[in-house]
Protein backbone atom coordinates (compact mmCIF):
# COMPACT_ATOMS: atom_id res chain seq x y z
CA UNK A 1 0.00 0.00 0.00
CA UNK A 2 1.49 3.34 -1.08
CA UNK A 3 2.97 5.31 1.66
CA UNK A 4 0.85 7.84 3.59
CA UNK A 5 1.72 11.88 3.31
CA UNK A 6 0.45 14.08 5.69
CA UNK A 7 0.62 17.84 4.63
CA UNK A 8 0.18 19.83 7.81
CA UNK A 9 1.28 22.12 10.73
CA UNK A 10 2.52 20.56 14.07
CA UNK A 11 0.94 23.35 15.93
CA UNK A 12 -2.13 23.42 13.59
CA UNK A 13 -5.28 21.48 15.91
CA UNK A 14 -6.76 20.02 12.86
CA UNK A 15 -3.33 18.54 11.89
CA UNK A 16 -2.72 17.11 15.51
CA UNK A 17 -6.31 15.17 15.39
CA UNK A 18 -4.32 13.62 12.22
CA UNK A 19 -1.02 12.62 13.19
CA UNK A 20 -2.55 11.42 16.87
CA UNK A 21 -5.34 8.93 14.34
CA UNK A 22 -1.96 8.21 12.79
CA UNK A 23 -0.05 7.41 15.51
CA UNK A 24 -2.89 5.40 17.76
CA UNK A 25 -3.58 2.98 14.49
CA UNK A 26 0.35 2.47 13.99
CA UNK A 27 0.71 3.85 10.93
CA UNK A 28 3.29 4.92 9.11
CA UNK A 29 3.57 8.00 7.52
CA UNK A 30 5.71 11.02 5.90
CA UNK A 31 5.27 14.70 7.75
CA UNK A 32 5.22 17.65 4.92
CA UNK A 33 5.68 20.50 7.05
CA UNK A 34 3.67 23.41 5.25
CA UNK A 35 4.51 26.82 6.09
CA UNK A 36 1.66 28.77 7.02
CA UNK A 37 3.86 32.21 7.30
CA UNK A 38 4.87 31.71 3.72
CA UNK A 39 1.48 30.93 2.24
CA UNK A 40 2.66 27.17 1.04
CA UNK A 41 -1.21 26.10 1.98
CA UNK A 42 -2.28 28.99 -0.73
CA UNK A 43 0.31 27.57 -3.43
CA UNK A 44 -0.85 26.20 -6.41
CA UNK A 45 0.64 23.03 -5.37
CA UNK A 46 -1.03 22.62 -2.10
CA UNK A 47 -4.74 23.82 -3.51
CA UNK A 48 -4.40 20.88 -5.55
CA UNK A 49 -4.75 18.73 -2.29
CA UNK A 50 -7.23 20.82 -1.00
CA UNK A 51 -9.11 23.54 -3.08
CA UNK A 52 -9.94 25.59 0.12
CA UNK A 53 -5.96 25.70 0.92
CA UNK A 54 -6.32 24.50 4.66
CA UNK A 55 -3.95 22.11 6.57
CA UNK A 56 -4.00 19.07 7.03
CA UNK A 57 -4.24 17.27 4.11
CA UNK A 58 -3.56 13.86 3.27
CA UNK A 59 -1.94 11.88 0.02
CA UNK A 60 -1.74 8.16 -0.34
CA UNK A 61 -1.29 7.27 -4.05
CA UNK A 62 -4.32 8.73 -6.21
CA UNK A 63 -6.48 9.18 -3.20
CA UNK A 64 -6.25 12.67 -1.55
CA UNK A 65 -8.17 13.96 1.07
CA UNK A 66 -8.44 17.03 3.64
CA UNK A 67 -10.81 18.16 6.02
CA UNK A 68 -9.15 16.28 9.22
CA UNK A 69 -12.32 14.55 10.52
CA UNK A 70 -12.47 12.50 7.20
CA UNK A 71 -9.37 11.86 7.33
CA UNK A 72 -9.27 10.29 10.86
CA UNK A 73 -12.69 8.47 9.68
CA UNK A 74 -10.59 6.84 6.66
CA UNK A 75 -7.79 5.88 8.99
CA UNK A 76 -10.10 4.26 11.41
CA UNK A 77 -11.29 2.14 8.71
CA UNK A 78 -8.76 1.69 6.45
CA UNK A 79 -6.44 0.39 9.04
CA UNK A 80 -9.01 -1.37 11.19
CA UNK A 81 -7.01 -4.14 12.23
CA UNK A 82 -3.72 -2.33 13.61
CA UNK A 83 -2.99 -0.27 16.72
CA UNK A 84 -5.65 0.87 18.68
CA UNK A 85 -9.59 -0.02 17.53
CA UNK A 86 -11.18 3.55 17.12
CA UNK A 87 -14.70 2.80 16.04
CA UNK A 88 -16.36 0.26 18.51
CA UNK A 89 -16.04 -3.08 18.30
CA UNK A 90 -18.52 -4.89 17.57
CA UNK A 91 -19.94 -1.83 15.82
CA UNK A 92 -23.98 -2.35 15.58
CA UNK A 93 -25.56 0.17 13.73
CA UNK A 94 -26.93 1.83 17.18
CA UNK A 95 -23.18 2.05 18.59
CA UNK A 96 -21.90 2.97 15.63
CA UNK A 97 -25.30 5.93 15.63
CA UNK A 98 -23.98 7.07 19.06
CA UNK A 99 -20.09 7.45 17.53
CA UNK A 100 -21.84 9.89 14.80
CA UNK A 101 -24.03 12.05 17.33
CA UNK A 102 -20.81 12.53 19.50
CA UNK A 103 -18.63 13.16 16.74
CA UNK A 104 -21.13 15.88 15.72
CA UNK A 105 -21.53 17.25 19.10
CA UNK A 106 -17.63 18.09 19.03
CA UNK A 107 -18.14 20.00 16.04
CA UNK A 108 -20.99 22.23 16.47
CA UNK A 109 -20.91 22.44 19.91
CA UNK A 110 -17.01 21.69 21.98
CA UNK A 111 -15.21 23.04 18.55
CA UNK A 112 -16.87 26.47 18.07
CA UNK A 113 -16.20 27.99 21.93
CA UNK A 114 -12.96 26.17 22.49
CA UNK A 115 -11.33 27.13 19.21
CA UNK A 116 -12.14 30.62 19.92
CA UNK A 117 -10.54 30.53 23.36
CA UNK A 118 -7.65 29.16 21.95
CA UNK A 119 -6.91 31.57 19.65
CA UNK A 120 -7.44 34.13 22.15
CA UNK A 121 -5.54 32.83 25.32
CA UNK A 122 -3.04 30.64 23.08
CA UNK A 123 -2.16 31.90 19.63
CA UNK A 124 -2.63 35.71 19.65
CA UNK A 125 -0.53 35.85 23.12
CA UNK A 126 1.91 33.54 20.85
CA UNK A 127 1.83 36.29 18.20
CA UNK A 128 1.99 39.16 20.24
CA UNK A 129 -1.54 40.28 19.79
CA UNK A 130 -3.79 41.56 21.77
CA UNK A 131 -6.17 39.14 23.35
CA UNK A 132 -10.28 40.12 23.20
CA UNK A 133 -11.41 39.53 27.21
CA UNK A 134 -15.18 39.91 25.98
CA UNK A 135 -14.89 36.72 23.12
CA UNK A 136 -13.24 35.04 26.46
CA UNK A 137 -15.87 35.92 28.64
CA UNK A 138 -18.71 34.63 26.45
CA UNK A 139 -16.81 31.42 25.15
CA UNK A 140 -15.77 30.56 28.41
CA UNK A 141 -19.46 30.77 29.37
CA UNK A 142 -20.83 28.62 26.39
CA UNK A 143 -17.98 25.88 26.82
CA UNK A 144 -19.17 25.60 30.62
CA UNK A 145 -22.59 24.69 28.98
CA UNK A 146 -21.11 22.17 27.29
CA UNK A 147 -18.96 20.55 29.65
CA UNK A 148 -22.35 20.69 32.26
CA UNK A 149 -23.91 18.16 29.26
CA UNK A 150 -20.15 16.64 29.18
CA UNK A 151 -20.52 16.00 33.17
CA UNK A 152 -23.29 14.41 32.78
CA UNK A 153 -22.71 11.78 30.17
CA UNK A 154 -19.51 10.93 31.69
CA UNK A 155 -20.90 9.91 34.80
CA UNK A 156 -22.96 7.21 32.52
CA UNK A 157 -20.31 6.53 30.46
CA UNK A 158 -16.62 5.87 30.44
CA UNK A 159 -15.92 7.90 26.80
CA UNK A 160 -18.09 10.36 24.60
CA UNK A 161 -19.47 7.53 22.76
CA UNK A 162 -19.64 4.36 24.84
CA UNK A 163 -17.26 2.75 26.86
CA UNK A 164 -14.18 2.55 24.43
CA UNK A 165 -11.91 4.97 23.16
CA UNK A 166 -12.78 6.11 19.78
CA UNK A 167 -12.51 8.90 17.51
CA UNK A 168 -14.84 11.64 19.63
CA UNK A 169 -12.69 11.78 22.33
CA UNK A 170 -9.30 11.65 20.11
CA UNK A 171 -11.10 14.44 17.84
CA UNK A 172 -11.37 16.69 21.72
CA UNK A 173 -7.52 16.17 22.01
CA UNK A 174 -6.10 19.00 20.25
CA UNK A 175 -8.25 22.07 21.80
CA UNK A 176 -8.58 20.79 25.01
CA UNK A 177 -4.61 20.01 25.57
CA UNK A 178 -4.42 23.92 24.30
CA UNK A 179 -6.70 25.24 26.79
CA UNK A 180 -4.55 23.09 29.58
CA UNK A 181 -2.46 25.34 29.61
CA UNK A 182 -4.73 28.44 30.10
CA UNK A 183 -6.95 30.07 32.94
CA UNK A 184 -10.07 27.73 30.94
CA UNK A 185 -8.64 24.47 32.83
CA UNK A 186 -10.57 25.53 35.84
CA UNK A 187 -13.82 24.51 33.88
CA UNK A 188 -12.44 21.18 33.14
CA UNK A 189 -11.40 20.64 36.93
CA UNK A 190 -14.65 21.61 38.41
CA UNK A 191 -16.50 18.76 36.82
CA UNK A 192 -14.72 15.41 38.20
CA UNK A 193 -15.73 13.33 35.32
CA UNK A 194 -15.06 15.52 32.62
CA UNK A 195 -11.17 16.35 35.01
CA UNK A 196 -10.83 12.43 34.90
CA UNK A 197 -11.76 12.03 31.07
CA UNK A 198 -8.77 14.52 30.30
CA UNK A 199 -6.43 12.98 32.56
CA UNK A 200 -6.89 9.42 30.91
CA UNK A 201 -7.03 10.57 26.94
CA UNK A 202 -4.21 13.14 27.24
CA UNK A 203 -2.12 10.37 29.09
CA UNK A 204 -2.22 8.12 26.04
CA UNK A 205 1.04 7.38 24.43
CA UNK A 206 0.34 8.43 20.80
CA UNK A 207 -0.57 11.98 21.73
CA UNK A 208 2.19 11.99 23.66
CA UNK A 209 4.02 11.18 20.48
CA UNK A 210 1.75 14.43 18.76
CA UNK A 211 3.21 17.26 21.63
CA UNK A 212 6.62 15.79 21.12
CA UNK A 213 6.58 16.89 16.93
CA UNK A 214 6.10 20.51 18.99
CA UNK A 215 9.22 20.59 20.62
CA UNK A 216 11.81 22.56 19.04
CA UNK A 217 14.73 20.56 17.53
CA UNK A 218 17.82 20.13 19.93
CA UNK B 1 -38.80 -2.67 14.40
CA UNK B 2 -40.01 0.25 16.78
CA UNK B 3 -41.87 2.93 14.85
CA UNK B 4 -39.48 6.58 14.17
CA UNK B 5 -40.54 9.37 15.72
CA UNK B 6 -39.22 12.71 14.83
CA UNK B 7 -39.45 16.04 17.00
CA UNK B 8 -39.02 18.80 15.02
CA UNK B 9 -40.16 22.12 13.39
CA UNK B 10 -41.08 21.88 9.56
CA UNK B 11 -39.60 25.53 8.40
CA UNK B 12 -35.99 24.07 10.50
CA UNK B 13 -33.33 23.64 8.12
CA UNK B 14 -31.89 20.80 10.37
CA UNK B 15 -35.25 19.16 10.64
CA UNK B 16 -35.55 19.23 6.72
CA UNK B 17 -32.82 17.19 6.31
CA UNK B 18 -33.94 14.48 8.61
CA UNK B 19 -37.38 14.72 6.89
CA UNK B 20 -35.71 14.28 3.71
CA UNK B 21 -33.64 11.14 4.84
CA UNK B 22 -37.11 9.68 5.63
CA UNK B 23 -38.85 10.17 2.88
CA UNK B 24 -35.63 9.28 0.73
CA UNK B 25 -35.56 6.03 2.58
CA UNK B 26 -39.33 5.22 2.07
CA UNK B 27 -39.39 4.88 6.43
CA UNK B 28 -42.87 5.71 7.76
CA UNK B 29 -42.18 8.15 10.91
CA UNK B 30 -44.40 10.18 13.43
CA UNK B 31 -44.05 14.21 13.29
CA UNK B 32 -43.83 15.95 16.54
CA UNK B 33 -44.03 19.26 16.30
CA UNK B 34 -41.81 21.22 18.62
CA UNK B 35 -43.28 24.93 19.38
CA UNK B 36 -40.30 26.35 19.49
CA UNK B 37 -41.86 29.75 20.24
CA UNK B 38 -43.15 28.17 23.69
CA UNK B 39 -39.81 27.28 24.28
CA UNK B 40 -40.92 23.69 24.14
CA UNK B 41 -37.05 22.90 22.88
CA UNK B 42 -36.07 23.69 26.45
CA UNK B 43 -39.08 21.54 28.49
CA UNK B 44 -37.56 18.89 30.54
CA UNK B 45 -39.08 16.69 28.26
CA UNK B 46 -36.81 17.48 25.55
CA UNK B 47 -34.13 18.08 27.28
CA UNK B 48 -34.10 14.47 28.02
CA UNK B 49 -33.70 13.47 24.47
CA UNK B 50 -31.06 16.46 23.48
CA UNK B 51 -29.60 18.06 26.36
CA UNK B 52 -28.17 21.03 24.22
CA UNK B 53 -32.10 22.24 23.29
CA UNK B 54 -31.78 22.00 19.67
CA UNK B 55 -34.37 20.17 17.14
CA UNK B 56 -34.07 17.52 15.83
CA UNK B 57 -33.91 14.61 17.36
CA UNK B 58 -35.31 11.30 16.69
CA UNK B 59 -36.43 8.49 19.29
CA UNK B 60 -36.93 4.61 18.21
CA UNK B 61 -37.65 2.68 20.95
CA UNK B 62 -34.74 2.95 23.16
CA UNK B 63 -32.97 4.44 20.88
CA UNK B 64 -32.76 8.60 21.23
CA UNK B 65 -30.33 10.69 18.81
CA UNK B 66 -29.87 14.07 17.90
CA UNK B 67 -27.65 15.95 15.73
CA UNK B 68 -29.41 16.10 12.33
CA UNK B 69 -26.35 14.67 10.30
CA UNK B 70 -26.04 11.89 12.73
CA UNK B 71 -29.57 10.96 12.60
CA UNK B 72 -29.25 10.89 8.51
CA UNK B 73 -26.26 8.92 8.32
CA UNK B 74 -27.76 6.12 11.07
CA UNK B 75 -31.08 6.18 9.08
CA UNK B 76 -28.93 5.77 5.74
CA UNK B 77 -26.80 2.74 7.20
CA UNK B 78 -29.96 0.92 9.23
CA UNK B 79 -32.14 1.23 6.21
CA UNK B 80 -29.32 0.45 3.59
CA UNK B 81 -31.79 -2.11 1.51
CA UNK B 82 -35.12 0.49 1.68
CA UNK B 83 -35.32 3.25 -1.11
CA UNK B 84 -32.95 5.23 -2.55
CA UNK B 85 -29.55 4.08 -1.78
CA UNK B 86 -27.84 7.40 -0.08
CA UNK B 87 -23.98 5.85 0.64
CA UNK B 88 -22.40 4.88 -2.12
CA UNK B 89 -22.69 1.53 -3.61
CA UNK B 90 -20.37 -0.52 -3.39
CA UNK B 91 -18.95 1.42 -1.15
CA UNK B 92 -15.18 0.98 -1.04
CA UNK B 93 -12.87 2.71 1.87
CA UNK B 94 -11.80 5.29 -0.73
CA UNK B 95 -15.16 6.15 -1.86
CA UNK B 96 -16.67 6.44 1.92
CA UNK B 97 -13.93 8.70 2.79
CA UNK B 98 -14.86 11.07 -0.04
CA UNK B 99 -18.40 11.16 1.07
CA UNK B 100 -16.93 11.87 4.51
CA UNK B 101 -14.86 14.69 2.84
CA UNK B 102 -17.72 16.26 1.15
CA UNK B 103 -20.14 15.66 4.44
CA UNK B 104 -17.04 17.93 6.07
CA UNK B 105 -17.23 20.35 3.44
CA UNK B 106 -20.80 21.14 3.86
CA UNK B 107 -20.61 21.47 7.38
CA UNK B 108 -17.33 23.44 7.74
CA UNK B 109 -17.41 25.69 4.54
CA UNK B 110 -21.16 25.36 2.86
CA UNK B 111 -23.10 25.79 6.47
CA UNK B 112 -21.85 28.56 7.45
CA UNK B 113 -21.99 31.71 5.18
CA UNK B 114 -25.43 29.71 3.69
CA UNK B 115 -27.09 29.52 7.50
CA UNK B 116 -25.54 33.37 8.18
CA UNK B 117 -27.82 34.05 4.41
CA UNK B 118 -30.89 32.28 5.06
CA UNK B 119 -30.65 33.99 8.81
CA UNK B 120 -30.39 37.54 7.36
CA UNK B 121 -32.48 37.21 4.01
CA UNK B 122 -35.53 34.97 4.86
CA UNK B 123 -35.91 34.35 8.87
CA UNK B 124 -35.29 37.92 9.82
CA UNK B 125 -38.08 39.20 7.61
CA UNK B 126 -40.11 36.57 8.34
CA UNK B 127 -40.29 37.71 11.83
CA UNK B 128 -40.40 41.28 11.11
CA UNK B 129 -36.39 41.71 11.41
CA UNK B 130 -34.08 43.93 9.74
CA UNK B 131 -31.78 42.49 7.43
CA UNK B 132 -28.08 43.19 8.15
CA UNK B 133 -26.51 44.23 4.50
CA UNK B 134 -23.07 44.34 5.97
CA UNK B 135 -23.58 40.74 7.41
CA UNK B 136 -25.24 39.41 3.80
CA UNK B 137 -22.21 41.00 1.67
CA UNK B 138 -19.58 39.59 4.11
CA UNK B 139 -21.25 35.91 3.57
CA UNK B 140 -22.14 36.29 0.00
CA UNK B 141 -18.51 37.25 -0.57
CA UNK B 142 -17.85 33.38 1.14
CA UNK B 143 -20.14 31.80 -0.25
CA UNK B 144 -19.55 32.84 -3.99
CA UNK B 145 -15.45 31.03 -2.72
CA UNK B 146 -17.02 27.69 -1.74
CA UNK B 147 -19.46 27.59 -4.60
CA UNK B 148 -16.39 28.46 -7.05
CA UNK B 149 -15.04 25.28 -5.74
CA UNK B 150 -18.21 23.43 -6.27
CA UNK B 151 -18.16 24.31 -9.59
CA UNK B 152 -14.75 22.81 -10.37
CA UNK B 153 -16.09 19.68 -8.35
CA UNK B 154 -19.45 19.24 -10.23
CA UNK B 155 -17.50 19.72 -13.23
CA UNK B 156 -15.61 16.45 -12.73
CA UNK B 157 -17.91 14.36 -10.89
CA UNK B 158 -22.64 14.12 -11.45
CA UNK B 159 -22.85 14.97 -7.27
CA UNK B 160 -20.29 16.30 -4.94
CA UNK B 161 -19.03 13.19 -3.17
CA UNK B 162 -19.46 10.53 -6.55
CA UNK B 163 -21.29 9.79 -9.56
CA UNK B 164 -24.64 9.17 -7.26
CA UNK B 165 -26.66 11.12 -4.82
CA UNK B 166 -25.66 10.97 -1.22
CA UNK B 167 -26.20 12.05 1.74
CA UNK B 168 -23.80 15.02 0.99
CA UNK B 169 -25.81 16.33 -1.82
CA UNK B 170 -28.86 15.93 0.56
CA UNK B 171 -27.56 17.82 3.42
CA UNK B 172 -27.09 21.10 1.19
CA UNK B 173 -30.89 20.99 0.03
CA UNK B 174 -32.72 22.94 3.10
CA UNK B 175 -30.03 25.88 2.52
CA UNK B 176 -30.25 25.64 -1.02
CA UNK B 177 -34.16 25.75 -1.50
CA UNK B 178 -34.18 28.73 1.21
CA UNK B 179 -31.57 31.09 -1.00
CA UNK B 180 -33.53 29.64 -4.37
CA UNK B 181 -35.87 32.27 -3.01
CA UNK B 182 -33.06 35.53 -2.48
CA UNK B 183 -31.08 37.56 -4.15
CA UNK B 184 -28.21 35.04 -3.67
CA UNK B 185 -29.65 32.73 -6.22
CA UNK B 186 -27.88 34.55 -8.92
CA UNK B 187 -24.30 32.54 -7.28
CA UNK B 188 -25.82 29.39 -7.89
CA UNK B 189 -27.49 30.56 -11.04
CA UNK B 190 -23.98 31.46 -12.64
CA UNK B 191 -22.39 28.82 -12.16
CA UNK B 192 -23.96 26.39 -15.15
CA UNK B 193 -22.83 23.10 -13.02
CA UNK B 194 -23.82 24.18 -9.43
CA UNK B 195 -27.30 25.58 -11.36
CA UNK B 196 -27.74 21.96 -13.08
CA UNK B 197 -26.98 20.32 -9.91
CA UNK B 198 -29.26 22.63 -7.67
CA UNK B 199 -31.95 22.08 -10.14
CA UNK B 200 -31.52 17.96 -9.86
CA UNK B 201 -31.43 17.63 -5.97
CA UNK B 202 -34.59 20.30 -5.39
CA UNK B 203 -36.78 18.62 -7.69
CA UNK B 204 -36.46 15.19 -6.28
CA UNK B 205 -39.95 13.55 -4.75
CA UNK B 206 -38.46 13.29 -1.72
CA UNK B 207 -37.67 16.77 -1.28
CA UNK B 208 -41.29 17.86 -2.38
CA UNK B 209 -42.73 16.02 0.52
CA UNK B 210 -40.54 18.27 2.96
CA UNK B 211 -41.68 21.49 1.20
CA UNK B 212 -45.67 19.72 1.23
CA UNK B 213 -44.85 20.27 5.06
CA UNK B 214 -44.39 23.54 5.33
CA UNK B 215 -47.90 24.84 3.57
CA UNK B 216 -49.84 25.75 5.80
CA UNK B 217 -52.88 23.24 6.25
CA UNK B 218 -55.83 23.78 4.11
Amino acid sequence: MAIVKVHGYPLSNATQRVLACLYEKDVEFEFVNIHLGAGEHKSETFLALNPFGQIPALEQGDLKLFESRAITQYIAQEYSDKGTHLLPVPGSNKTMALVQLWKEVETHQFEPPSTNLVRELCLKPFFGMTTDTAVVEENQGKLAKVLDVYEARLAQSKYLACEQFTLVDLHHLPNVQYLMRTEVKKLFDSRPHVSAWVADITARPAWSKVLDLQKPEQ
